[in-house]
């Protein structure tokens, strides 16, 4: 068995999948049928959707959003094994979105109830966290953490280097179990 | 001018007379008028208001209770200080009460609205933040800190020693500006 570590797991585009969520509010506003597949490689704000940037993004702060986004397949099963072996804390980038705050809450308790709520920690800047492994789509968090870092292959990180890549839950069990 | 340190500063009992606006609460249910400073060296659930426990702390978790806390004496002004020549993160163990957790943010947005939500994290369990000082009422906090402690006088830590003690924003200010 190996040594048990603390983890710091972000949610959003990690464990949930947000990117897609909000591609399902624009294709809901715009009668579209984007996948996020087709943005690869691109930052969906920037490339992808710049025209209705506005429309969409404001929806974000609207109750209701975060609450109700997918769950990234594996997760539950992977982050449970995790649970058991490891210090698992969900760090979440929360604090832009008010409203986002006592749903992230919800939406943890719901799909992953085995989290105790001293083990959930809403933020705004990670480099205030410390630990042993940081899970992160994001090079802003991965980059101030000082332990080891795994980036989440996402949609918007795909030119990224430098960085150990997980392109899966199943990946990430893998390496930490 | 002295070197800008990353400090950790609690709300509750910090920031804000919580402690008080428990009474306050007591007060109004039982048609009593306690102070705080009658409970002094006590835990007030412990102690002081043991009998009606379960009345007035299931109010706690309702909206409206941590919106409404009174802001601790001077507190705005050294606050506002400290963050113009240090970096300064507001860390409160929030996660144990789901309503508390928009409500401290706009708390914070309408008292101390020079912090940046960036610097704002709502967590269970300090122990994952990091920084040079941490400003706290609770010995559970303070001694997973790595960095300077300095331990906010409260009614529930009166016999606790080994930390230096501050009794007041002023006293803080006289410490780190």
């Amino acid at each position: 068995m190996r040594e048990s570590k603390r983890l710091i797991i972000d949610m959003d585009d990690v464990m949930a999948d947000t990117s897609q969520s909000i591609l399902n509010l624009y294709n809901s506003e715009f009668n579209t049928s984007y996948h996020k597949e087709q943005f690869w490689g691109n930052n969906l704000w920037d490339d992808g959707l710049k025209e209705n940037y506005l429309t969409v993004r404001h929806k974000l702060y609207e109750p209701g959003f975060f609450r109700n986004v997918t769950v990234m397949p594996d997760a539950i099963e992977v982050v449970k094994k995790l649970h058991e072996q490891h210090e698992v804390f969900i760090v979440s980038a929360a604090t832009e979105f008010p409203n986002s705050l006592k749903e992230k809450h919800e939406w943890l308790e719901e799909h992953f109830p085995f989290i105790h709520w001293k083990n959930l920690v809403l933020c705004g800047d990670k480099s205030i966290v410390k630990g042993d492994v940081m899970i992160d789509d994001h090079e802003k968090n991965l980059k101030v953490f000082e332990g080891q870092t795994l980036l989440f292959d996402a949609i918007h990180n795909q030119s990224l280097e430098g960085y150990q890549r997980v392109k899966s839950w199943k990946e990430i069990a893998r390496e930490l179990l």
